[in-house]
């Protein structure tokens, strides 16, 4: 962590300097007549995004929520490897680490061929492979992650907070203007119950769930349809003799159905998802009257010879699973987007809808705000032109597309009776095999980006073969220089909106060198070009070094100045640019990742950690043209 | 971490539930007539003891500090490894770890052989060696080290808070009595400065820093002397063409004296020790007149040719070297032990000074109270008889001399000039040398308490080559059995005021199950013994069990019941008590700790972490012989 930078001041240091333009958030202050963004919804979606633009205090954020206040329990409960990645930008992996529970294995149960009307362990897979990601898969209540969120922003230079009981009733952009073109009509949930108000917005975000006013507001619509399979989860502290209740577990029974586990932190608490039976087309799943005791009966069924001694029912719920989604996830109709560009988004269930099973939903919602925060500051702080916003709707749906696909998949291998399925094929069931091939899809680590403007061409990908243009960058071991510190290179990436440029020195030194004079003084050099005046010279683009010798065999005093710029009110140096590979045997950068080692090379990343670029050391003018691309 | 064991609760699992019959902390609220403890001081010895013994809110603690609030910067900032092995089980050495700077490397700088006007770097010593600690050495702002542990205190049950504003003026013991026999007058410091109020306490401990009134209360005096040389220190935001500004360095010049550098937290801030000259035997420090310009220009003409510009001196200090320490820690008289137990202590820099060079005087500090906390639980929870707390001084004493005696050689050895004394022989220079030598010293890791009634014999040492009993538990890695877990077996400590045993299988399962059955169903075993009829069979002391095969060749369902016990309101089960060698490969605690493979055996932790006593796992009756030795 780097602090002090603007000189000494005391205690927590995840606690930043307020902004003195910072919203009066003293009791009874009015709301807003304008704010630049408006985020409709505080669960995952809505509060990434609130964290990610809490960070820019220029910019006026507001978020509401229809809710008194923050969740306290049940709703999503899966972190994949790398939403956790993006939890360490944010600041918080350590936290979650710390008290959530850890899937290390994956363990398979089904009907014992002996006598299936026991279940029996068929095999246990590894969940998070090795080397797939430095972050474990964890498990923990969804309503401590809002906390986290919600510490984020109180944290932040705008210390901003929720604005709880007001619902967004309505959204109308006018097209015609670029001041504040949009109008939300907020409803009062709380005592003033049904007292409305406009606020005037520049953009407006939809984290508003399946239900979203927002979406309707735009025209949207959610296709697909439900399967029409009844689960019920169910959060509880119990005793059992199953050996296997603190691992995650998928059992399948003979007759009864399936049950997924999912331990939960704090060592007691575990998660059930226990399958209902078939509902009929015209039924609704609230009428058939399915309680936590009928949960309870069915995951001892299921689950014999074992039995499930419940002493206390945390959360249930039931639900069907439905796959749906909408045609885009912006207000610009198809066809306008060259003469039009987007006011309102939507992400996360309000525009895309899963079974909760293979975790997904809540990744993929936070994600999704991840990919649209840095965009909206770009844009708010007037860096890129607001054509740039047109992409996120462009690599969201798409992965959202994949993500529902996937998901009804796996939906219909989870609830097809075993060895009844046209699936069954080979020594391995089917279900374990699915498993195994969606590690790295259900890790969230298959994202991969299609060309655009903000993803370059594959021209150079040989330079840094385990780095795919397009995919999140791979973080791996390295040691800084300065104090030679074993860390994580991806650790670097802070959700700060910035880009970074990692620059991967070939055998001879010189070509890094020249890039790095090369961006701070060529008139060409995004740096010189896009950096403000009053702005570190680190504002928007991050250089960082790494040399494939270790940290004694290099001399720090003869490093290009740009990688100890003087930074901040007082003009310290930064000491936290330079890193060569861990000495210690952690792990060669270069190998791991295949980084040329004759050539080197530079990688460039965006500020939500996806590599979007790989080019030679000397790419000037492919790197100039790159960031021009973006940039205004 | 573990928690919900009596029931849901939301939140940071960090903040326990509140005790009922807590002190009342409303406003105007007045201060309690007797208390169990009363601490003066909210240095790091003493806020260490309130941490812990805020986690037993049935001991009415009160910690009084003459300050009006937590300091802000300066003094302290060295934190060795054993002192973040304490950390951990306080649960707050994740964030220290994010936070705080990591030495990592020393470096040496002397007189440039061709140039001796000049420094340059002779070489560099890994400053913790591997496998000596799974913690780092890492330097960070004393302050904020106070403000964890008073978060652990208001996180606590018994939400412990200092009394601010309040002095101890005197401290009077009645020998006659055990009804709160100790007399504390407090002076207030605040508004109503000067106004006088009495409080009862069981005990009093001395926190109170090197003027302590307590110590004097209780007639003891600092023997030993300064040693007149005078070190200016101040801690700086600045920049440097010195290349290894953050490296911990030890920078002697040819005839313009020392410097120690200390990079800090943040990434910008660094603390220098500058030698400044000898003094005259009658003159004292504040006397001379020196100050930050002083110090800055004596460190730029040390460090010659760099130079150090300073952008803001965020603290500074001038003061001596003194090495000092009373002769014993407690009230009691040397030959009273045998008829009076004590009911005034003293810890930290009340009872040894030291020069703060070595990094070590908080450490000690905070490692006295951590050794004194339990003991005063176990004696106010009536678990053991008051004469349990002679132990204190007498193990405490003795580091205390050892500590003392290394700074002095220590002090002597920095501050004689480069090859102009005795201690310069061989091919590596003296400084280097001793460094080297000290490093399991400095890092907190040499302290090895005498046989007692706490400390076992070395009887059945062979059995753990590599856990010296006497010395602290040494952590490896582990797996837990349940969910696959990696992790550091040393991290099951937590500052609860709970014995570990931590049983070893031998190739044969059928002694472990033994004991644990033993444990769990004999008269004679000190679980029947000792726990409480209405606590947690593992209240008192927690068994664990370390296999040597992996999680996966173990059945967890065959585990004794000791090692699943159902605990808390809702009788839940306990999943965490069984462990083996890590699957992975990151180190087979066998192998790593000496531990017999073929024999197995026991080892007894106390509740501050150290051996307490290493004993085959059929050594019933020296195990039942032991605790009979503490509890009543």
């Amino acid at each position: 962590m780097q602090f002090y930078v603007d000189g000494f001041r005391g205690g927590d240091p995840d606690i930043k300097n307020a902004a003195p333009n910072r919203r009066d958030r003293a009791e009874h202050a009015p709301l807003p007549e304008k704010v630049d963004v408006l985020i409709a919804g505080t669960g995952p979606a809505g509060l990434c995004l609130a964290a990610q633009l809490a960070q820019f205090p220029e910019i006026d954020t507001m978020i509401v929520e229809a809710s008194p206040c923050n969740i306290n329990k049940g709703k999503a409960d899966g972190i994949n490897t790398r939403t956790m990645e993006m939890f360490q930008a944010f600041g918080f992996a350590d936290k979650v680490k710390r008290e959530s529970y850890w899937v290390n294995q994956t363990a398979f149960w089904m009907p014992d061929p002996e006598n299936p009307a026991n279940i029996k362990r068929i095999g246990r897979v590894q969940d998070v492979a090795d080397d797939s990601s430095e972050m474990p898969h964890i498990l923990i209540n969804q309503a401590r992650l809002h906390q986290l969120f919600l510490d984020v922003m109180k944290d932040s230079p705008s210390r901003l907070a929720p604005d709880y009981n007001w619902s967004v009733k309505d959204v109308q952009v006018d097209t015609t203007t670029d001041d504040y073109p949009v109008t939300v009509t907020l409803e009062d949930t709380g005592v003033d119950w049904g007292v409305t108000k406009t606020i005037r917005a520049n953009y407006v975000v939809g984290c508003d769930g399946a239900r979203s006013n927002v979406r309707r507001a735009i025209g949207g619509k959610l296709h697909g349809d439900a399967a029409h399979q009844a689960w019920g989860v169910m959060d509880i502290l119990a005793n059992t003799d199953f050996p296997d209740v603190r691992q995650k577990c998928l059992i399948t029974s003979a007759t009864e159905g399936n049950v997924l586990i999912l331990p939960r932190e704090g060592g007691y608490l575990f998660r059930m998802y226990v399958e209902l039976d078939k509902l009929r087309e015209d039924e609704r799943v609230a009428e058939r009257g399915f309680g936590q005791d009928d949960m309870i009966a069915a995951a001892n069924r299921i689950m014999a010879p074992y039995t499930i001694d419940v002493k206390e029912v945390v959360w249930w719920s039931i639900y069907e699973i439905g796959h749906r989604m909408t045609d885009r996830f912006d207000d610009v109709p198809e066809g306008e987007a060259a003469t039009r560009n987007p006011r309102v988004f939507t992400a996360g269930d309000a525009c895309h809808t899963h079974s909760p099973k293979a975790g997904q939903g809540m990744n993929v919602s936070m994600q999704d705000t991840f990919n649209l925060g840095w965009k909206l500051a770009h844009v708010l702080q007037g860096r890129a032109d607001a054509s740039l916003l047109h992409s996120y709707s462009a690599e969201r749906w798409t992965e959202a597309k994949r993500l529902v696909d996937t998901d009804h998949e796996w939906a219909r291998i989870m609830s097809a009776p075993p060895g009844e399925s046209e699936l069954d094929k080979g020594d391995e069931p089917r279900f374990v095999r699915a498993f195994k091939d969606n590690l790295e899809f259900t890790g969230g680590l298959a994202v991969k980006y299609d060309p655009s403007k903000l993803i370059g061409a594959a021209t150079h990908q040989a330079l840094a073969t385990g780095q795919e243009i397009g995919r999140r960058f791979h973080s791996a071991p390295v040691v800084r220089v300065a104090d030679a510190k074993q860390m994580q290179l991806g650790h670097l990436a802070l959700a700060d909106g910035r880009w970074r440029i990692y620059a991967f020195a070939g055998k001879d030194h010189a070509p890094l060198h020249a890039l790095a004079n090369w961006l701070e003084k060529d008139p060409a050099s995004p740096v010189v070009k896009f950096t403000g005046q009053d702005e570190d010279i680190d504002a928007l683009i991050d250089l960082r070094a790494v040399f494939q010798e270790t940290f004694d065999q290099l001399a720090y005093e003869d490093m290009p100045s740009l990688l100890k710029p003087t930074k901040g009110k007082l003009g310290l140096q930064d000491h936290e640019k330079v890193f060569c590979v861990d000495h210690k045997g952690e792990g060669d950068f270069f190998d791991m990742r295949g980084i040329d080692r004759d050539q080197g090379c530079m990688i460039v990343v965006r500020p939500d950690q996806y590599t979007a670029h790989v080019l030679p050391l000397d790419g000037f003018d492919a790197l100039s043209e790159f960031f021009d691309g973006i940039f205004r």
